[in-house]
């Protein structure tokens, strides 16, 4: 089970993640150009893209829109039996939230939103779209639907900050039972393009169905993450 | 946020999706080759592919090895709280599970299990490697990293099952403290080759750190799954 020579450009990579992990370079640091690291490693650029593409697929960097490589953040960790809120969560482990809200409107739920959600076809629904980043690295598109039944005038509100905070201040509403799935799925679409990755990247995709006390449909949310922004971390016993 | 007409292969991919959502085709079934795609639909075999590139990073259908597409079967759905084990799991689940050795050795403790177990670096350590099957179907690879303290002559032992029940009849040995990890990474190398993808497909990565009621290190386990073949689902209140 043990490998002979390692090939050149994962010699390379190995190097790089060596530098990454010794915090030669930080977080969100730009890495330098392709054909500088060809120089610096007295290789070819060849090379130098196999080494970096290596280095994508394991997470360790991340390619920005024809800017360059970066060296990619800590992911933030999350248990899903703690489920906090993004913003608590980005808070507690030290980074800074925000979020732009891309869309918003009142519109009609569609027959899977009904099956899910025990509403009629048909029934109103708040449907609201968000770009979330931590330190202004946006990291999910998230579709937020919402029984508006609960929370009349919802639209008008800031939509930028929690609206898990806005439902509980402003109508008293939190959830009382969340089913929670989470797996890989490819980034395309709107997601991909506001996200600013091709079509077709690795992802990671998160569904929140939220229940009152009641079992009554409180909202529905999907969350399309990068691939390497979050992981899931859970200790079992004590 | 709403889109005007959806481009051909789109919908082709919508056709699929209800034929395989209706249960016309069932799980692990094969679908008809591309050729005879494009004719059932009246399409270009470019459509054909860009559809069925569609389901497939959508977790719909998988590629086997130069045999066509196949229906993928549900996610095996996992509650990183109850973690019960592969064997247990999937019985629970009603499909069938299978696992094959595919290699096994007593070798030194390398620095970065050093590092994460807090054995000493060169002290002897056992290492498994696995390749596990859901009805037949190739899902992770496994890599198992325990202590030869703790569980003598384990190499000589059947590994073709599973190890937790092993260690806990021959052994009385249970893990008491586990830290569970599992976010999105490419599948390379050998878990690539031994799950028949190609080298950089998308997967899904799990480690779990393993210890007994003294806090002390029983086992590493590092997974290697399909991107489409597990799901995290957990259930928050009740």
């Amino acid at each position: 089970m043990q490998s002979g020579v390692r090939p050149v450009y994962i010699q390379l990579r190995d190097k790089l993640w060596q530098q990454i992990e010794d915090k030669a370079m930080g977080s969100q640091e730009r890495l330098p150009s392709e054909r500088e690291l060809a120089g610096l490693f007295a290789t070819t650029r060849v090379t130098v893209r196999q080494a970096l593409g290596q280095l994508e697929a394991e997470g360790k960097i991340f390619r920005s829109n024809r800017r360059g490589w970066y060296v990619t953040p800590e992911r933030l960790q999350y248990d899903p039996s703690q489920d906090i809120g993004f913003y608590n969560l980005v808070h507690q482990q030290g980074y800074t939230p925000s979020t732009e809200t891309l869309g918003k409107q009142l519109t009609e739920t569609p027959l899977w939103l009904a099956q899910l959600s025990g509403l009629v076809q048909g029934a109103p629904i708040y449907h609201i779209v968000r770009r979330r980043s931590i330190d202004n690295r946006c990291v999910l598109v998230e579709h937020n639907y919402i029984n508006p039944d609960r929370c009349p005038g919802l639209l008008s509100q800031d939509t930028d900050h929690s609206i898990w905070q806005l439902l509980q201040s402003k109508y008293a509403l939190s959830p009382h039972k969340r089913q929670i799935e989470i797996y890989p799925q490819a980034l395309t679409g709107l997601e991909a393009d506001a996200l600013h990755v091709n079509q077709g990247s690795a992802g990671l995709f998160m569904q929140r169905l939220s229940y009152d006390d009641n079992d009554d449909f409180l909202e529905l949310d999907f969350e399309y993450w990068l691939h390497d922004a979050l992981k899931v971390a859970v200790q079992v016993g004590n």
